[in-house]
């Protein structure tokens, strides 16, 4: 008489906090999820659209032990959809974009589990919108290139970083001194200019704009923390000239 | 007696296609806007959050005389805030990636128009996922570059687009022959997996993989339309390890 009931496992992409940048497909999956698994930077308000008895597992990390609780999260991504379960693993931004979601997509795949991915808005792209900063713009950038400071095993090329014409720079905040001085030293101009964005788009969100080479400096006065995200690029310029959209936040 | 109410714009990303990858803020917008000013590519259904008596204005360009257009876009949008109006410019994707919402923004600012932005999905990472292709994965590809082969004035930096980990190339479609050979020309391996997502998330997506030497040529057999981007690089040969994502559509 026992029926088996199939779980799944949807990766999906929270948006960069700004509970309003959640997209309808993910509000209706957490709707109907019996299990939400969430990291750190999912805006509290984004959970409200679970149901009373899902149940909630943060996963955050605090730095250290990474991999080890990568693959804890898959140990337990499997065994929820195993009990049958819908899953609903919430990640901040993209899943895709230094979001590990193809980790955790190979983990599911290699465990027989059905699974889909839900894009989200990346904090790449709107984390400098907030800031006024439009990461392309005809005549001033032709391109973006997203970046990670925090990379396991290999160092970043910083010489092709350093060519980008617009630069957004991933989990900058503890490494900023470091990376821009790499960027300068692979060929970056110094006067290039660059703007930190902490908590893009949440309401406590904080702008720090000044030249490449002494933003790192700018950034330890005004004590910025984490998340951090580093655009270096003449697009930031266009900040002054939009001061209506600056000053929105 | 007369009072002056004045009307505000949103320049609101309607993301890659699948009406479901709107966000909540973006539908809430819609459903309060009295005019909505819409391009190509926005799925019918996105627009099924307007109001009955919202006034819709299509402003999709079918190629040639664009700045014209834009202009014209900058004046109609002007036009209607200072009829009171609550306006939405709804684009494809984001806003400010490729989709010319920092000119908009200055004209407005320029006006004296009270505006704001909002995010949306963009494609460059949605249709990559959609076709089964993380855009960012540790240990292969640790940035993502997002250009555009359709420049005007300013030819693309082949030599630093071809470095890039993983290269989304928008509007690739009709110059895919010379955005290939220009990447190879530039350095890029012949043999570099690569991607063609046409249409990515909506219902009749296809994709087409094959490597960067033979894959102008498989989208010509194929005859590829538009939209189509690019995807070039290592991460395209994850999508093989994933079969259940890639069979999702």
């Amino acid at each position: 008489m026992s029926q088996h009931v199939e779980g799944i496992v949807y990766l999906v992409g929270a948006g960069p906090g700004d509970p309003g940048l959640l997209t309808l497909r993910a509000a209706r999956l957490l709707a109907s999820a019996d299990t939400v698994v969430y990291d750190r930077l999912i805006h509290p308000e984004v959970l409200t659209h679970t149901r009373p008895h899902a149940r909630l597992v943060f996963v955050g990390k605090e730095g250290g032990g990474e991999s080890v609780a990568q693959e804890e999260i898959h140990t337990l991504l499997i065994a929820q959809a195993r009990l049958g379960r819908t899953v609903v693993r919430l990640k901040g931004g993209d899943p895709f974009v230094f979001g590990r979601g193809g980790e955790e997509a190979l983990a599911l795949e290699a465990a027989g589990i059905a699974y889909e991915v839900v894009p989200g808005v990346s904090s790449g792209l709107a984390a400098p919108a907030a800031a006024a900063i439009p990461v392309t713009h005809r005549g001033v950038s032709g391109s973006v290139t997203f970046a990670t400071a925090h990379r396991t095993g290999q160092a970043p090329d910083w010489a092709h970083l350093a060519g980008a014409e617009t630069l957004v720079l991933f989990m900058a905040g503890r490494r900023l001194e470091e990376v821009t001085l790499a960027l300068i030293a692979a060929g970056r101009a110094p006067s290039t200019p660059a703007a930190i964005v902490e908590a893009g788009t949440w309401a406590h969100q904080r702008v720090i704009e000044a030249p490449l080479a002494s933003i790192a400096a700018r950034a330890r006065e005004e004590a910025v923390g984490s998340p951090a995200l580093l655009v270096v690029g003449e697009v930031v310029s266009l900040r002054a000239q939009l001061p209506t959209l600056a000053r929105t936040r």
